[in-house]
This record gives C-alpha cells, sequence and structure tokens, in this order.
C-alpha cells in the first residue's frame, strides 16, 4: 500500500510540474494569467485600486498584446491618462470610472440581458455592470430609477423584463428591487446592492443583506458595488 | 448671582420633593406606576420575559385593583395557569403568547387601524400588534401572508388599506412589506421586523435594516418582533 | 381549474398593462413619478447624495412644471448654484443643508408637530425634519439642546410638548431623549437618530438601538440622521 | 395638466382593482399564490419554519390540489406524519430535511446541473439544493466532500465540472471552493456558503463574506444554508 | 554599555525568580493565588461558568482554608450541592445564582452603596452586585424598577441617592437609567448593562453602547450581567 | 381612589412646573444648565464636534459669566481663535485639543490621581484626562508608554500607582494595559480605550472590549478615546 | 501566438488529469485523501461536528486501514461508542472531547511546546492542543491557569518558558494572556482565543480581537476554541 | 499562615523594585524598551501612526545610539524627511512605507522564508513582511500575484515553496490563499489578510474571517495589514 500511496506521490509532483507550465507572464509584480481567455472564455479583468497608474497601463499593454479585449474596473480618469499613452484606442467610460479596448470584430451582439436600477445614483454601478455584458457580447438593455416607491415604473418595462433570459437589479438603500422583480418574472436575477445610502445602510450592508434574504426564489447576489461582477455572470448565463 | 442659582437650588429639591410624591405602589420587586393610565392613556403593560410566574401574576394582580385594563406581552401558558388563579378573568392568547383583562364597558371600537403579515411565520407578531391595539379600544383589519413575491394577494386588500389610518407591517425575512405598502398609500406605516428566518437574516436584523433604509417616506420602525409597540404606536395615531 | 388560473393569467397581463399607463417622466437617468402627489400626497422628494448637481437641477425643474413644492435634501450650496439657475424662487437652507420650492398659495398652517433635540449638534437634523413638515403645510415648535444631561430644560417646554398631536425627538450619543420625552405624554414620538458621537457611537448606531430597545411605549424610529423621513411622517400622523 | 394627471389615477384604480383579480386561495393564515406556476414556472414553496404542522400540511394540501409538484423545506419528519395523512403520495428527505410531492408524468431529465460540496457535513444544505433541481426536471450530478484541502479530489471530477452548464457549489468554514471551482471553468458558480463551522465562522458569515469577495468573476452567492434558492436558480440557468 | 545592559538582564533573571515564589497553590487545574488578598484587599472569586462542580468544589475549600470569605459567581444550586458538601457554612443565593461563605466577625457594615435598577428582570444582576459589595464590608441600599418610563419612581428615592457615594445603576432594554441618574448626583455612577430584552437589544449589546455614550460625565461602565464587577468596583470606591 | 390618583396629577404639574424654573440660559440652539454647577460639582462640559466655533465661543462666553472654569474638548486651534476674542483668558492645549478657562483662586490640589498609557499614540487621550481631573482641583501624576510588551517600565512606578486613589490606564490595540495595572494594586482602575490601532483594532472596539471582559476586578470602562469621561470619573472618586 | 497559448490548454487539461490520479478513496459522503499523510506529514483529522456518527466511525476505520494515527475532534462519547465497535484501540479523551488513534512505535518524543492557559475553564481548548501535538510525535509541558490578574503564577513557569521552541497560549474572557508571555520570551507564541466569558465577550470574539491587535510581536493567533489547529501548528514550528 | 502570606508580600515587592530597575530610558513621551533586544533578540519598533515626526525621529535616535538596527512602520516620506536629519544612514522603503536602519555587520543571511501575495495591490503588506524578516538576518523568497483565480502561477513555485520552511501568505479579498497553499505543503503558513478589496471585505475583515476558518490545518493569523508582525514571526520560526 505504501508503494501505491508513493507512486501517488511522484504523479503529484509530475502534475504540478506541468501546471506549472500554463502560459502566464511575469511582471515581478504581476502575473499575468494568459491562458484564462481560453479557460474562462474572457480575459483577465484588471481591478484598479490599489494599484499605481503605471502598474495598471503595465499589466494592460501587455494583456491587450495578447487579447482582443481588455478591461479595468473602479479608476479615475488620472489613471486613464497614463493608460492611453501606452494603448491609443483605450476609451474612458466616465460613469462606472471604466476602461476598455475592444478590438474584437464587430458581430452580432447577443440579446438576453436587460440591467435595472433602483434609484438615479446606482447608475454608476448599473452601468459598469453593462459595459461588462456588452464587451463581452451582448447587447444590453437598460431602464433605471424603477425602484419600489413607486412600482408602476418598473411595469412599464414589463413586457422587456419578460423578453430577458437574465436581469441585473441594482439598488442600494433598502435593496428590495430584485425581490419585487423576481416575484414577476421566470428568469435568473442578479441582485447587486449599491453603497447608496446613509446611516443604517452600513455602507451597503443594509441591501446586501436584504437580498441574500429574498423571499422570492431564483435570486442570487453579489458584492455590493460590484456591477462587474454582475455583468461577467449575466454573460456567462446568456451564452 | 450665586443667590440666584442658590433659590434655584431650592426650587429644585422642592420640585423632585414633589414628584416624588407620584402615586406608584411598591412591591419590592417592583414599582407599580398606577399614575401611568392618566399621564399617558393606558396602564403599565407587563413585559413577560425575565420575571417569574410569581411576579408577573403579583403585579398583575395589583393593576388589575386599580385599572380595568391589564395586559402582559411574551408568555408561555404556564405563566397563564399562576395569573389566572389570581385573576379569574383573565385570557390567554396562545398566538400572540399574551394575557389580557378586560373588565372596560364595551363602547363602539374606533375604525382606522390595518395590521398586515408578509408571511404566516409572521403571523404571532402580527396577533400581539393586533391584540394591543384592540385592548386600547380600536377595531382591526387583518390580512395575513401578502408579502412581495406574490404582490397580488396584497392589492386585493387595497380598498382597505386605504380606508386605514395606519397601517402596521410586519414582516422577517429581506422586510420589503412595508416599502411597497408605503408606495401606494397616503397614511403612516409601522414597520415591524421580525426574527423569521435563518442565516443572513441575522435574527431579524436583515428586516429591521431593510425596514430603516425604505426609499418610500412615512414609515417607522420598531423593535424586531416588538408587535406591542407597533398596536400601541397606531392606538395613539388612530386616536 | 386550469382555465381559470389562465384567464387569470390574462387579466394580470392586462392590469400590468395599464399600470404602465401611470403618469411618470423619463429623463433617461430618472424616471419621475409624477403621480406620487395624487397617490400620497406629497410630490417625489430629491435624495441629494450620488447624484450629480445637473441631475439634480434637471429633476427639479421638471418637478417644478407639475408640482408647485420641491424638496432636494443632504446638498452643498454648489449644488444650490446650479438649481437656481433653473429654478429662481429656490431657497437653500443651510443647516439642514436643503433646497425647497414653495409655491403654495399661502394658507394656515397646522399645529401639532414640536421638534426638540438633545444637543446643539443634532440640530441641522432637527431642521430637516422641521424644513420638510413645514413644507408639508405645518407650523412646527422647536425646541433644542433640551438632553437628559439636565432634564429641567425639557420640562420647561413640557406644556407645549402636551399640546403636541406628535412629537419629533432627535439625539445622537446614548439617544436616551426619545424614552424620557415619551414616558411624558400620551402622543406618538418619532425618534431620529443621529450620527453625533464618537468611538461606541458607532455613527449612530448605538443611539438607533437604544431608541429600538426603548422601554417606553409609543416610540418609533427611523434612519439615522434621516430628519426628512420623521418631519414626512409627522406631517402624516397631524393630518 | 391636472386632468391628466388625475385620469391617469383612474387608470391606476381600474389597475389595481384588476390585479386583485389574480387567482389566489385565502385560508385565513395564508395566502395560496396559485398563480404563481403559470408566472414563475414553478408552484409556491413552502418554507417550514415558523409555521405550525397543521398549517404546512393545510398549505401543502391545497398546493396539491391544483398543482402536481409540491416542496416543504427545513422540516423535521413529525411534520411529515402530519403531512402524509393528508397526502399519501408524499415523500420525505431526512438528510435535506425536506417533504416532496411530484405526480408530475415521468419526463427525460435536463442534464447541467452539478451539484459539489466542500464537505461531509454540508451535505445536508446540497442536498436540498440537488432535490429541488431534480423536482424542477434535472438530471443532477453530485461530488461531495472536494475542499481546497486536497484539491486533487476536486480535479478528478473535472471533466463532470466542465460538461456542467451550471455548478451549486456548498462550503462552509472558509468557503473558499466557489472560488477554485469557478476559476477552472466558464460556466456561472452559484455560491452556497453553511453554517459549518465554529467561533470566527460566525454560523456562516464568515463563508458568505469569502463567496461575497470572490476575486473570481462568474460566481454569485445566496444565503446560508439556502440549498433551495440554489437549486431553483439552478434550475431556471439550465432552462 | 552593553554591560549595563547585561547586569541589567541578570537582575530581570532574579527579579523573575522572586517574583515566582509568590504563594500561590497548584492544584493542577487551578493556580489559586492566595496572595491577591493581600495584595488586592480580596481574595480570589470564583467565576462559575465552564468549570466543573468538582473543580469549583475544591478550588472553594482550598481558598477557604487561607481566607474568611468565598464566592462563587453564576452557578446553579446543583453546583451549591456539591460544595456544601465540603464547606457546610457555605450559603447559596438563588436569585444572584452565588454561593458566598463568611467567618469573618461582624463588624460595621460602611455606608455609602447603592444599587438600582431599571426593571424587575434586572434584579438578579442588581443582586450580584449587592452581594458582592456586603460581602466585601458594605451596607448595602437597594430601589429596584425605577426605569425612565415613569421616572418619579426614581425620584422618591433621590435622598437616599444623594447619600450615596457610589450608585449602581443596572439596566437592560435601552439602558438609559445611568445617563438620567448621573444627571442628578454628583457621586460616580456604575453602569452595569443586563441582556434583558429581545430582537435589537442584541443580548445587552445596546444598553452597553447606550451606557458607554452617555451624555451625562461620570459614568463607567462594566461588562453586561456583571453585577459582581459593579458590586466589587464600588467596594473599592467606597474605602 | 380615582380622586388620590388625580389629586397625584396635580402634584405632577406643579412640580413639573417647579422643576421648568431651574436656572438654565436660553441661546436658541442651546440651552446652558447653569444649575449643574451646584447640582453635580462642575460646570457643563462643551463638546466640541458639530457645534460651529461661533456656537463654541458663544456658549463658552456665557457659561464664563457666571462660573469660574470652562472647559472644551475635542477643538482644533481654529475654534481656540474664535474662542479667545471673546475670552482673553482662555488657553489651548494642542495635545488634548482642548481649551480651558481657570479662574479659581489657586487653592492646594488633591493628590491621588494617577494616568497611564499604554503607548505614545495614546497620550492626546490621556492628556485630555490629566487636564480634566486638574481643572477640577486635583494633582495628577502620569507615566506615559507603560504598555504590556515591556511591563518592567510599569513596574517601575509600582510606588506612585500603590499610592494612587484611583487610576486611570489608557491604551489602544489591544488594550491589555487595565487588566496588568489591576492585578498589581487595590484602588479602582478607569480604562480608556483609544482608537490607536488598525485592521481588526476596529477603530478602537477591540480594546474596549478587552476591557470590559478584563478577568481582574475592580476595572471600568468608559468610550473609546473619552479622556474626559475618565478625569471626570476620577475626580468624582478622588474627592 | 494562438498555437502557443492552445498548447498550454492541452498542457493544463494532462496535468489536471495527473493531478486526478492523486490516491484517495470515495466513500460517497467523503473522500478521504490518503494522500494528505505524504504531502503534509499528517493525516487527515476528522472534525467531528455536522458529521454522522456513522459518517465518522467509516471514516475513521477507513483511515486508520492505511495510516497508524486517527485523531477525530470535537465529538461527545457518543460518538465514541460508535467509532470503538470498529476501532477497538480507539481512545477517548473527555476533556478535549477527542478521539484517537496511535499504532506508531513508541518513539521518543520532540521537546520543546509548551501549552498554558489563562483560567481553568480554557483547559478543554488547551487539551486538545497538546492532544494534537503528542499524537504528532512531541513531548507537551502543560501550565494552567496563569492569567494576567496573578501573573506570578505564569513567572514561576518562566524556566520553562524560555526552554520552549514554541508557546501555545489559550485564553477567553480578555485574552490578554499571548501579549503578556511574548514580551518575555523569543520565541514563537501561538495564541487560542477561548468562548469562555460572557456579555461582551461575543462568544470569543473579544479574545481574538485581543490577540489579533498584540502590541507585542512574535504572536499569532488560530479560530476561536481551535486548540487542535494551534497543536497542529506548533508541531510543524517544532520539527 | 498568614506570617508566610506575610513574607510572600515582601518578596513581591522586593522583585517588584528589582524588575523596575530594567534598562529603559525615559523620554517622557516614550519609555524605551532596550532591554527588547536582550530578552526577545531584536530591539523595539516603532509603529509610526499617532506619533508626530519629531517623537518618531527622536526615538528613532536614542534606539539607534544602542541597537545596530531600527525599524519605523507604517510612515510617509514626510515623516522620513525628519528622521534622515538625525539617522542620516536611514533608509526609506517607499512600497512598505518603512524607515530602517542597518549598521549589522554583513553576515550571511538564514535561507527558509518565502513571501507570496494573491494580487498586486497585496504587495505593499507582502513588502512590509519581507523587510522585516531582511532586517532580522533573512533570505527572503518573493512571488507575487499568484491568487487562486490562476493557481497555476502558484504551482510553477511549488518548488520553491517546497523549500521553504515558513511561507508568509498575504491576501485581501476572500483571502483564499493561505488555505490552498498550505494544503500542498508541510510547512507553517503565516496568513496576513490585507484590507484590499471593497464592499463585503468590510476593509479586510471577510478576509480574516476566511484565514481564522481554513480547513486546512497549520495556518495561523496576524492582524489586517500586519505585514511586520508576519515577517517578524516568520524569523522567530525559522531561527
Amino acid at each position: 500500500m505504501l508503494k501505491q500511496v508513493k507512486s501517488g506521490a511522484t504523479t503529484v509532483d509530475d502534475a504540478l510540474a506541468q501546471l506549472a507550465d500554463f502560459p502566464y507572464e511575469e511582471l515581478g509584480f504581476a502575473k499575468i494569467d494568459h491562458h484564462r481567455a481560453l479557460r474562462r472564455g474572457f480575459p483577465e479583468v484588471i481591478f484598479g485600486p490599489g494599484k499605481t497608474s503605471e502598474q495598471i497601463a503595465t499589466i494592460a499593454e501587455h494583456l491587450a498584446a495578447r487579447n482582443d479585449k481588455v478591461l479595468v474596473t473602479k479608476v479615475s480618469d488620472d489613471v486613464y491618462d497614463v493608460v492611453r499613452q501606452r494603448l491609443t484606442d483605450a476609451e474612458y467610460h466616465p460613469v462606472p470610472r471604466a476602461i476598455s479596448v475592444n478590438r474584437a470584430k464587430k458581430a452580432a451582439r447577443r440579446r438576453g440581458i436587460m440591467v435595472i436600477s433602483g434609484g438615479t445614483a446606482d447608475i454608476p454601478v448599473a452601468e459598469e455592470a453593462a459595459l461588462t455584458a456588452e464587451l463581452m457580447g451582448n447587447k444590453v438593455e437598460r431602464s433605471y430609477d424603477v425602484g419600489v416607491a413607486g412600482v408602476h415604473r418598473l411595469l412599464d418595462h414589463l413586457p422587456k423584463l419578460r423578453q430577458a433570459k437574465v436581469i441585473i437589479a441594482v439598488a442600494g438603500m433598502e435593496g428590495a428591487l430584485p425581490s419585487v422583480v423576481s416575484g414577476l418574472v421566470a428568469v435568473p436575477v442578479i441582485a447587486v446592492p449599491t453603497s447608496v445610502g446613509y446611516g443604517a445602510s452600513l455602507e451597503g450592508v443594509a441591501a446586501l443583506l436584504t437580498m441574500l434574504n429574498s423571499c422570492s426564489a431564483g435570486i442570487s447576489v453579489v458584492n455590493i458595488d460590484n456591477g462587474f461582477g454582475a455583468g461577467y455572470l449575466a454573460a456567462l448565463i446568456n451564452r
């Protein structure tokens, strides 16, 4: 038996050695996972906060050398000023505070994703979701400021909601929008809590808890203000 | 000036001495505030938890000697067995787990209070609210299990909701009911979070936060599972 | 039976289609709920944070085109500078940091609302409550800095407190004011916790919890620093 | 303009009146939303906690009268003893502590859902997810105890994971399983935190936070121990 | 310099070696600090929870062999049954759930400590405080159920409160009693939050926060339900 | 009996009316409690945060008109610039960020208070405590940076600690200093947690919890960074 | 380039396929990681809570078939009754509530690990640590009840502490023991918070935070009550 | 017996008096523990936040007078500008924001410590760990951006990880890196959560909880962002 275990161990080392051959690029401060586009269907996305402009620009440049799409999230236009010196076709999206590069051939975009927001202040997060899904090849329907305090505004878009294959519902404060929407449709609802609010909103934790406790099945939740994650997931579902 | 302050001090002592003459009854383990019925319009209510059956029965007996209504909240029927030995006309309400005595002359009950609940499991708290308001002279409309996952159940009662002068909305889990109701009416909504739920409901804290962060104005909130407080407040508003 | 269900479904779609005809105005980043004034008795109120000055000014302008009252809460005077270019009769209230427009004919204001604060630092929140209630047609009594550390300051206003039909009690730090006031009167007390304090005040959460746990019935609570919500609710109760 | 608004109000009342005609069944303590199967594709599911056995049995009975599938979650076998007196074809599933009725004709089950768990103690929650998805017409692959402390156990199932269209990853303690799985596949991962663990697991909150903060996109999260919600959502995605 | 440091090191070892000679008694599962009575003025007190009855009895016996007073806190009468077999003069106090031995000569007890409670349910904690202070040689005034909902009950005892040299104020729920009392007197107030309450009382955390944030100076706080700590501290202050 | 209750009510109103005659000064935004010096032994202290410089200066001026001591806590020197224009003898203390006026005749200061701090960064809070106690007529011993990582630094001051009648122990991070000190002395220890630290110090909450849970009796705790409260309480104890 | 990426992908699949060959044993409800003993130096350990007795016994039996040591943590003796029917040489340790099997040849145990506890109630956790380290081939020194309230009890063992190569310090309540010990020695200290305490101990969270914020470097922390993890880590350090 | 205790007391005073002779240097605002280098193997380290530049420079100067190594953590280069005027050989490390002085003779550095990070944004904390360990005489291997979303990047360094004697794993967001690494090696893993992330990362608390709940034994945790503590501990283990 011991022998058997030992041969297992050898296998392990071989296997691990081969895994180590995966194509990634070493930048010292970062290791770009070029294999990701193949393995997961979309290249690595750069989360901006905590990185210097210089680091972001370098990673973006290297990603763009091997991928036709680049996305940087949650950055100011100061970062963009540094990035576009390296990637002249990079675009800045001021509402979601994101940078994108898209060199893919124009192809028909897949329909099926709808993004809605409870209020006006939730739009930056909603737009981060929409931008991500668009970059991943989707056509995105939007309807903003349809919160539960005047629910008829939502209902006016019910036909579109019912045509959607997946709905991203973005809301701060009490975060009740996903529950109400989910109760009216038969498709997955991705709930995105936002940090919009004050006091007992606890910077979005209240909305997060609301969404996690929804009495309407068919809802799942991403991190507070995580429009990117919602857009990415919606694109996976909509494939 | 010093003299002036000193005479103020004398006034203080006189005033405090007179306040100390307020009618209350000393039981050693409790001081019954008989003045409360006069000052506040309703006698002291006995919160059950943490008191022995013997203590509850004794307080109830002394309250009943000077008031025509007694209410004990959040107690088991074991407590009731002790209480009814002293107060033979005490009634036990198993759903809200309350004891009441009502020796007031039958008078027309004031209309205007409606109690609704999100789900079936919220009924004990809703009934505590209804019982309290009824004991305070109100006729209470009820509609239970009208949560946001099937909002048409709520709408069927919209005419009644619109006739109400104050609405008590009881809900656990995500606690979105008060926001949706408040968006449809022009009267105060008292939101009561319940501890119904599990996991991230955090024993009612999630519903509490939802209600505090409602984007629909006209809502205020009481403690988790505090049906009594909601019923009491509704009765004050409905006077 | 199945048929019956199906016909129900048809009804739903008809009903939802009609709900979608509610009068609201589409601005892209916002959907103004003009129906709200009719349904709820007061037009939509603009919560400032998270919106751009331009968005606020546009919404305010559109609201003012169909309503005689506009209220914007929690904004700096920078926002006001943009708004008054569109609405020359807009006023800025620096203490509660609010903008209002009031084109209603002067009518007798309803008495019955009193606003009190525990300390001087709570005044901005208290004034947000008072301004809201005033805009909704009420005459508001005020008494500030009547906290429990020197309770005689509160008692000097007891006659006024007893004449009130609803009391808004604003307090930070330990937030004990509503309990003490409620113990002396027979009317609803709306408790507003504020973020005044430091350390274990947890930015107002301590005061919020105090108020939710009050041993004196007749109290309900709104969000931390939510003077607007308290003023709005008081106006509903005082109708 | 006022006229226009008013006519809008009329429309509202008409619309709301019609919505109120939706088919639901009034039981007093519950309102069964029979319309839900049509609107959402699956009948109402009974969440057990907080309801009496009698209430559960009655709701189940009425649901079964109009639907061919019934599901009751998070109940003991004591509840089952009451339910099967009314529904003799009800089955009890002791591991997920659920009751089901399934009178649908046997049809080919849809492939595409895989349920995995980090440990043995997470199996009850995983089985609740699997049972729900199965009842909704899916064939479910399972692989349990594949946590990150011995990641090769997971990799052995990689071919199956890659064939899945949606993966439910159930894990307690540190809850790292969904991140690792998501990094290897190109499909949606539904993360289910469990209350398995002790101390700083905070009854599942630690795993919940881990999953919400995953650095791997494509993950969304449901409530702690909410296997039902995950199974339901997976079935929607897999349609 | 190095030499100097080294000689310091030597001193250290000597000093530590001597500290190690302090009189304590090794029981294996416990080390009784007999030196404490001399150093701190009162012998070690046994905190019951987490210890077996056998362990408690053994420690109590060894303490009693060298001290004339023994105190065990937060234990059931089952523990007492074991203890009194070893210490026949041990007394059980059912309200505070404590065991005491007192073989000190009867001496005049020091006046100056007053214990008050907000409600009846706080009495067990208040009695733990009183018992501790009495065992430490004090005569303790008590007044229970003097909460802020009927503040005149407190004022009736104002003369006694003003004669006190230190006041222990015990309260659950919102915990406002210490603030109100402190505002009326010129002596230290020891605030003891209790776990009395429910929902947002968070098992005493709400009362704890209230007391820490008191706007009235002269208050300090001990742990939730820590009557012992309050009584001990009061005795130190009253020396 | 009813008559008796009614006469009680009359007494109440008389008493409350007299309480309302207490000497306080109405400034609109503040009500100065001049009676406090008499009732509590020290005049009202001005908590700076949340008040405008103008408000602070006005309150300070009015306090100084009737009291020989004024204290303002937690203010910048910008506030001081405004205050000293009205009170030319006001002093600014940059370390604790406080303003004081002291016109009392020089008298012998009472000995007995010692203030110690765990680290250098805790000194501002420690100095706030010391300044308060000094203004209240005490001579204060200080010893800073005596934290538990090098406990011999504390022991060097043991003779002084043992001469103290009350010790203020100020510490951030893990906040273990009060426990260790209390274990060596027989006097009250006032524990002051500070917000010094980072990460899991949760802005002082960690130190606060440590101190509340001390296994050494004789400790009580004030709010995070509340040097003033500790100094005030120490002065009361040391009277 | 694309080709290069693709070949990388192939490598991945090969590698993952080989990893999947690791020796583990499939039990359906568990996958035993027999490779772990080789890879990590010690076989899989069974965490008891959430597993049935039957599951535990089966896993233990299969582990024992290929390893000479088995450890089950946090189980009652009911579980042991089931286990010993399969593994007759299994031992139950009632204090740490653990089951062990040890068929390794008696070898000299490595010295260097010392386990200390703050109080008597912490002993079960301390013993779990000691048992784990012993099973991993260490001789463990113990000293219990050496908390900071009587620090000389600790100092008596200072020579032993200084001979240790790694110290496990177990403490509940305020959890200050690790800081004090670490300040006296030059070796790693593993801090284990326990759930001993009440109220603001928050079931061990207070002690956990204390230890994480220690001002004395050289300390790291494991989960609340995680004696096993501390013992395991100490054994790794002591190799 | 009393005599015996008394003599013990004498010993105490002698012992404490000698402890007080430990070599430390009094600066008023700080007491430099020069004995620490001898007792613990490394001189006192200056934690920057909360100290003025002047205080830091003075402490650093005095430390450098008696030690050949000085470390200041978490400071800006403004502080460095003040320090290098006193210590011209001080170096500033901008990534970890630290100042060091190293006058020790160049000696061979001990191998065995490896520092890895989950992402690029975690590097400042990782570098603080590495710098600390290097200053304590170690040669440190580094590998950054090896998070679990692309685990092959980690595996490429597996040979180095297996050569390490202790691994420091730094990660923010979900913090799963330590668990995955620990599952592959047989050495201690020091987990360092970072505040990298947003929303439900709760400024590092999520990563902290993940690490504390790791299902892989052999991990211990230090405070959020505490690179220094991890580096220090690794150096102790690697001795």
